[in-house]
């Protein structure tokens, strides 16, 4: 089934653009536009609805179930006919594109694997240093994550026309996909190798948590290697765009054969 | 003189605590409570605001002169007399403070110098990856650069306990004082050392510029050396925190004799 029964749907506060109403919503369909996620009314599936979430099932959309109230509020009094839809700052890629992206340069595959990061503003610095610092591409899991919106756009600062950005249904799964591809999973957490004694060569996978929990079990023991970053202090965790980028350029830095002092 | 003509006082949309009015200014400034910084009404300075005015030079406050309008509209209708300030999320300290926290912990000085950061959440996530790394203090400018705002306190995740923040008139004389004092001065540029090639034994100043225009003119050339960070696509910059925490990082790596792979 393809519904979310997930009421926590805040897309709408997250600077996504908001199409309202079924020909509006169609019409960002057939235009090729790219949609992050179809707003549904629960139970009413007739006539062109039920074409719309045949349209979105078929592109990959995300599409959840809400109640007729909340389409309301949301539309803020124009006639929404059972249906929103979000457009995105960006189309999504898929993780064929990263691998195809990494052989048209001759590197092994370099990818980020976000867990459930809900910030857009760490979700864009991330791709942002994810392009300088030469990785393929960006996973996401489709929900309970920062989407491609225009807050996220505006802090990736021009790198979504350059890094793939995918979104997965399954990041557990994905992981297993990825493994079987030849990619070695490293995952940022606590009590692990000393982020620059771990040696990264070849296919790498940097797994980040999200901003409050960290990794999630799931895809924690998928990780082959854990790696962290020394804490001097009394603080115990860093912002997820910080460590990800202090991870990063290790990793690029390795990958370069650059010699550290 | 000591009032900045400067209008654009974007202080109140910054997350500070407005105080509002001669008599909740005067309570504030005598509790003690933290205050970043005052404004006054251009012209008036009779009675209360005369002796308010002193007060806050005494304990290095910035004072702004502003035109009443301003202080009409900031104020929201209530009765400002001439007079508001912010108060801080937390106290600022002194550069002293940070060179006795570098000699208690039996450590050369390792201190941020943020060259008008005006991103309260960058200035957030810089002091709270400063205390991870195991850095002494961070060094804003008085003027055009964030200050210590609830948002900032937020983003610090409680570093602000533990990491002294100065805040300076005049930046290029105090980092002509650091280097007085022992520090070597490391600026992130372009065109620079790789990072993690560059040496940074003994005390050091590191310092981060702008989220736009990067080290102003003056600081630079009061700059030891430069380091930059490889950029690797076609993205020629990084968000400041996540390339002041690479740096923050391979300082902190090398004063701990960690040997990198």
């Amino acid at each position: 089934m393809a519904f979310d029964k997930n009421k926590n749907n805040d897309n709408y506060k997250e600077n996504l653009d908001m199409i309202i109403g079924r020909n509006a919503v169609m019409e960002a369909l057939s235009s090729g536009r790219p949609i992050d996620s179809l707003l549904v009314s629960r139970g009413d599936k007739n006539g062109s609805i039920g074409r719309i979430i045949s349209a979105c099932r078929e592109r990959g959309i995300v599409i959840k179930e809400v109640d007729n109230k909340k389409l309301d509020t949301m539309s803020g009094g124009s006639s929404h006919q059972g249906v929103i839809c979000f457009a995105a700052a960006h189309e999504y890629s898929s993780i064929d594109d990263m691998f195809a992206l990494a052989e048209s340069r001759g590197e092994a595959p370099f990818i980020i694997i976000l867990d459930e990061l809900e910030d857009p503003r760490n979700l864009g610095a991330i791709v942002r240093t994810a392009e300088t610092a030469g990785a393929h591409g960006v996973i996401i899991p489709k929900r309970r994550s920062a989407s491609l919106s225009f807050s996220v756009a505006k802090t990736a600062a021009g790198a979504l026309e350059y890094v793939p950005v995918a979104k997965v249904a399954n990041l557990p799964g994905t992981i297993d996909d990825l493994k079987k591809r030849g990619l070695w999973i490293y995952g940022a957490d606590m009590d692990g190798t000393c982020w620059c004694q771990q040696d990264y060569n070849g296919p790498v996978g940097l797994v980040i948590g999200s901003e409050g929990n960290g990794i999630g079990r799931l895809v924690k023991e998928k990780c082959d290697f854990i790696v962290s970053l020394p804490m001097k202090g009394n603080i115990t965790s860093l912002n997820a765009s910080v460590a990800a980028g202090i991870l990063m350029y290790e990793i690029s830095r390795q990958r370069s054969d650059i010699k550290a002092k």
